[in-house]
């Protein structure tokens, strides 16, 4: 099914602000989980809506939190976010990095005990559109298990970076697994047995059964994701192992936070950790020669040989670009029981439906 | 064989002066080779003198080139290596970001016009050993095929950080493509087929044939290696795909210099370019309870639950911080071609040989 995007946005901000959500806040988080799937992410768009309701409802998002700024210098913060919606601090953090990014050339902010923030890249586009470098990442619950390991002890850790760029920004928005949870539930509901290299069993065997590993993940009984890269070493798996204890590092250990192995271990705290970064590329000279420079480089990547049976080569950023273009005046999809779902949520919360 | 590492030392010092570098680029570039063979890299060890030997006598390297600062900021600089030893400029490189890292926080080091610059965790760890977080990043020649592509765009693109702990600090250092040429080069010595999701033929269809595809890259007739990820999207090789842009982005575009796609394309100019950050963690806070917090949380990693039939899971800086200390007193291992021709260069240069 299809909603009107206009619509969908409006239905959000009423439905956070019956909450108890200020109308800023309503539509900060409105935007960010909008832009999900005006990018085509949907998984990280109002289909959150019925995730979210549960977190503000257990506890483990406060509403009425206030964030605090525990340290700070001309080129860095660290703050507490008091269990906020991630979005709200998030949007926060990254308006900081810029505005210390644009007096110091360079600005990183940490936050700890914050929540599910949605997609990385939403923060990167905010330092971009205003012509710097954004980073961005997150922690999350453990999901992925080291190399050599039996026992998930990083989170889907995603890293996103965007830089400038004619016609499309460079926006690269991924986790540190090989893929996300949400892949493995798809190969669940068809049925099918997961890809090779993807998934381990709680003693840390290869396993294809999706069922089984996502059960375990979500009992904490063992196994889990492997990283970018795949089991073993063979692909490279210690590589995506290894970025992913970079975003915890970046994320939860500069901030004090919990590393993603105490993530959504209290019924009412999840304590999930972020970073952003802003860099004004102007430190590294004319600001027009860098962003053409990387304009053309991202153009000849686009214009090169394709392998046989492809039309195309993308570069990270041009595929949400054009399919925002296509829905930001138009529909976005959402699926009947999410659909139903938000319908039972407005419901109780007094508010007219979507 | 093995060969005393004392002695290998001593050979490559008196082996750079007599090319003519000063004593203390010679220096420099020493303990940066047999570094790698200290940590067990023995790719990028002194292994690597025949090439160097190659580069040098063709002019891609200048041994009287001086560095220029040509861009300077608080946070940032950019260097013109002027074609210099990659070695030499890279730790003047580092050594002022670490300068400006100690009175701003953070700071940004790129360089263009360089060499091959050796193992890029050799430059992280210069400043985790001041206390510091190190990055560390270079591009190559093209040997990287981006995702539905069937030509190489960026390079081996290798990416290093690393963050002080203990008793091992973090310190990560790999390629973004799936493997590096050199685990090709093994296959087609032994003569057997490249697994599977490693390599592209010119057309751009997947290739396990190792001499086919070494060929192809050597003559630039199209094809190359997947990027970490694998070849198409299935297990991610779209983000290995993106980190390796990421790489070229920090050397190439913001340096003005080379991007991996015209590195080498030249036979007296190579044209590679490097990045380096130091950032100081004291900027969030505490640096002990930091530190604390990395080595506690590594520890953890390394103490999980193992998977069936593994004994052991590693952090990223383990395995060669120990090998490090076996060999350093001790012998480094040297195959015997090598050796000869180490000592033709030797003969010809009319220096005492290894």
């Amino acid at each position: 099914m299809n909603i009107n995007t206009a619509r969908a946005r409006d239905f959000c901000r009423r439905l956070f602000c019956a909450y108890g959500f200020s109308k800023e806040e309503s539509i900060i988080i409105t935007d960010v989980l909008v832009r999900a799937d005006l990018y085509g992410i949907e998984s990280h768009g109002i289909h959150r809506l019925v995730r979210y309701d549960q977190e503000i409802t257990s506890g483990q998002v406060d509403i009425k939190a206030e964030l605090e700024i525990v340290h700070e210098t001309g080129v860095s913060a660290v703050i507490d976010a008091k269990k906020m919606m991630g979005q709200v601090a998030s949007v926060r953090a990254m308006n900081l990095a810029i505005e210390k990014a644009r007096s110091s050339g360079c600005a990183m902010v940490t936050v700890r005990n914050s929540n599910h923030y949605g997609i990385a890249s939403y923060y990167t586009e905010m330092a971009a559109e205003k012509d710097l470098i954004g980073v961005s990442m997150t922690n999350t619950e453990a999901i992925c298990v080291p190399t050599f390991g039996a026992q998930a002890m990083t989170g889907t850790n995603a890293m996103a970076l965007a830089m400038p760029a004619e016609p499309y920004h460079f926006s690269y928005d991924a986790s540190t697994t090989v893929v996300p949870r949400g892949k493995l539930e798809v190969f669940r509901k068809k049925n099918e047995p997961l890809p090779e290299n993807w998934a381990l069993d709680a003693e840390g065997r290869p396993s294809q059964d999706a069922a089984l590993v996502i059960d375990n993940i979500i009992a904490k009984a063992g196994g889990g994701i492997a990283p970018l890269g795949g089991l073993g070493t063979l692909h490279g798996g210690h590589k995506g192992y290894g970025l992913s204890v970079i975003v915890d590092l970046f994320s939860a250990v500069f901030s004090g936070g919990l590393t993603s192995n105490y993530v959504n271990r209290k019924p009412d705290h999840t304590g999930i950790c972020h970073f952003f970064m802003a860099v004004d590329y102007g430190i590294f000279g004319d600001k027009t020669a860098i962003k053409n420079g990387m304009s053309k480089f991202l153009r000849e990547i686009r214009e090169s040989k394709k392998a046989e049976g492809c039309s195309r080569i993308y570069t990270h950023g041009e595929k949400s670009t054009e399919m925002m273009k296509e829905r930001v005046n138009g529909q976005i999809p959402v699926n009947e029981k999410t659909l139903e779902e938000m319908k039972a949520i407005a419901k109780r919360l007094g508010i007219e439906e979507i």
